[in-house]
């Protein structure tokens, strides 16, 4: 059980742990009308995180919330897009860090616009200065403590789409808010799920589907050599809510792109 | 200029960066009536850390509301103690992580009660399974990103009043809500401000108490050998609303206690 708070009527409780301590996680869920993309994935991911943070949620009421936000904000016209989003947190209260035994999550729903779609051609993107620090216990989930994304995407401007952070072992790993995926002479390449802040939903679609193709996809450390050597026959930005975009200049570099990957994958087309 | 909410009436906006992101800051300062301990350090720490992450807010105002709080929650009796929390966020909205340009914060105020005191023959503490990553970044910076904490904080039982976490080095860093410090044959010795995940006000005050007292203080890595050593002479925890907390068991290991730093330093003597 949880408790539900829609946005547009309340916020969570003064003492949630989500403000106080980032206790929580959220999904961002692409909608069209009524229509959701790879809504089954999002809760799934929403429940397993859930669980390794020890938070308890159902897949079915975080599907009859979903319905029912679809239902309070979605029209007839799935040509409206917008965005879905869950946040759900420990609960309210606990003793400092330290959460009470059977406290219950609490779970609040909002809606928000669709960011502005990227152009075909491709979209501008450099190297961020902020190294991505992500603790083998919180690895992958999308949890309320984006402090590092937040810092990063503040080095964006107009011009700039997206920022592509390192670890401290100098792999490249993700944007401030898309996951990598690199084309090159081998196959597909992309950083493993170990090494990730967050393990994006449509990064895990797109591997499937790519797979599924017969294509050849490595996850594996992904190094600047990678990107910017002349074997990089292109390299992509993977976010749920804007799919897959790719990048057609990065750190000042031109890079082929290829519209293919957008045919093989193209998430909205995928309306439940 | 800050948006004010006492969280007596009211709680953040639906859409405050606090929540969503851990984008903010917060302090927790120990009471007694209306008067305070170490109130300037935690401000100054607050404004100090708020630049680190972009966030403006004067000291001037900070020192107003503190000052407000003071009124409305405490009493004439000093004995009464409490804690007042500050909760400093970047405030309401942006694009996604990115936060707009010059954004007004939002500082939220409460009050909450003072954990039990702790006995004076000292506690009991372990070692705590969760490794801190401290982005070199946002080291020391006491901000909403704290789920390690809230996580290493969940395997503390009724028996354990604290957990020590290491780094990735294998170095001792601190405890879910202590900074660390032993007493040596050598000195004092503490972990170095760089490698904290927290850098507490009340680590900050015992450093320069001793210093002043003559003592030698090393701030260097601190290995486990070095607090289950027969050269270790003492382990205390430092916290901001607790003091000065001696560990007279770690690990099951018995340890010296020593009335002496409690005498050195007792912060609840400084009411101001």
């Amino acid at each position: 059980m949880v408790n539900l708070f829609w946005a547009d009527e309340s916020g969570l409780p003064v003492n949630d742990r989500g403000l106080a301590y980032g206790d929580g996680l959220f999904e961002t869920i692409r909608m069209q009308g009524r229509k959701s993309v790879l809504l089954p994935r999002h809760l799934d991911r929403m429940v397993r995180d859930a669980r390794r943070l020890g938070i308890a949620v159902s897949l079915k009421e975080l599907d009859a919330v979903a319905r029912q936000a679809a239902e309070r904000w979605g029209s007839d016209d799935p040509s409206k897009g917008w965005v879905l989003k869950l946040t759900l947190t420990r609960g309210a209260g606990g003793r400092g860090y330290r959460p009470d035994a059977g406290m219950t999550p609490n779970l609040l729903v909002a809606c928000g616009p669709v960011p502005p779609a990227t152009a075909d051609e491709g979209v501008v993107a450099d190297f961020s200065s902020v190294t991505l620090s992500v603790n083998p216990l919180l690895s992958g989930i999308k949890s309320l403590n984006r402090l590092e994304q937040v810092m990063a995407s503040r080095e964006l401007d107009g011009a700039v789409f997206e920022l592509i952070m390192s670890n401290p072992a100098g792999h490249l790993v993700e944007g401030t808010r898309t996951n990598l995926l690199v084309k090159s002479c081998d196959g597909w390449l992309t950083p493993p799920a170990r090494d990730l802040a967050v393990s994006g939903i449509m990064r895990q679609w797109v591997l499937e589907r790519l797979r599924q193709q017969g294509e050849v996809v490595q996850e594996r450390p992904v190094e600047v050599g990678d990107v910017l050597s002349e074997f990089c026959l292109g390299v992509y930005l993977l976010n749920s809510v804007l799919g897959v975009v790719p990048v057609r200049n990065l750190a000042g570099r031109n890079l082929p792109v290829d519209g293919g990957l957008a045919t093989i994958c193209n998430p909205f087309e995928l309306l439940e």
